[in-house]
């Protein structure tokens, strides 16, 4: 059961990380990129986070709860942050992003 | 097709990391673990290198092609030292690191 | 003054990663590697969350605070573990984690 | 003169990735960011490889000089792609990548 919840986790992470960076190289293309600024940053932070997360609980990281806390809280504003625009990329990783503090929050 | 063969090397790249991270922590819990720190070793390499490709296949890098060239000789030498060794978790990683080494010459 | 105290953190910080995988190489050279098991896995965990917080701060991130705070733990738990053995690789990195848990704290 | 070797190309990675990574906050913040998207993009790409080599040239990797290999690449184009903006921090950065991509291919 852990076991499983830890699996349900990774891919959970592991979709936010690959939604976050989606939408950083989305949101360079697009015509108005000042107005998508805050979202480029807050998706760099997200994935890298998502990511280091991911290896963390694969590593058998002593560390997975305070890392998943801080987690929880850059998905959180990355929510946020995508939510307001509505493009499909940023719709879709606030979606992701929702979902992942969910479960950071889980093992946090 | 293109998005497809994207999505199954994602998929194989996240398997090696997690086969490469278990076994890091599995080969350090070991009675002998002096016999496995070459295989310790080379699991962080190639569990690092595995997750730094993913988040630049994501992001939409130019340099997928030259990192999973480097990425595929690290699992080739990973896949090799692990399969030396009898635990289920060395025969495990090795075999990840083979299917990983395989779809990452497909990208380089 | 903000700006030095900035690049104080920096090198304490990148001292400490550097420490931390010198000590990691080191352990897993020595004679008795099992003895070693615990500092090889936190140098590994030092090494990783200093150079992660290095890259947050100089990229200006809105989370340099909370990284900061998982990092001064996971630096004081390295310290305790490396100060137990006698090598002159753990002895030094040891010092090194003392240091930038302090610096961490002073952030976070 | 290895070591020293060894301690100067640290020095140079280590600067490079805090140009790139200044470079990509200020980037950000600029008025107009849609000329600087193919610069936010590198400036990633750089501080991440830079801080990737960083950390496996400390951890005595095997794998330094196909590392280097891609990292003097990434350099390369950061160099020329922030060489064409007049900002400071465009050319700031240019000109740590020019000495970082050098110092790679020397190890390279």
């Amino acid at each position: 059961m852990a076991h499983q919840q830890h699996q349900e986790t990774l891919k959970v992470l592991h979709e936010c990380m690959e939604a976050c960076n989606h939408c950083f190289d989305a949101c360079l293309k697009e015509d108005d990129v000042k107005m998508m600024a805050g979202c480029i940053r807050l998706d760099r932070e997200c994935a890298d986070m998502c990511g280091y997360l991911e290896a963390a609980i694969t590593r058998g990281s002593a560390y997975v709860s305070e890392l998943a806390s801080v987690c929880a809280k850059i998905c959180d504003d990355c929510a946020e942050e995508c939510a307001k625009h509505d493009h499909d990329h940023c719709q879709e990783c606030a979606e992701a992003c929702r979902k992942c503090a969910e479960a950071c929050r889980k093992i946090a």
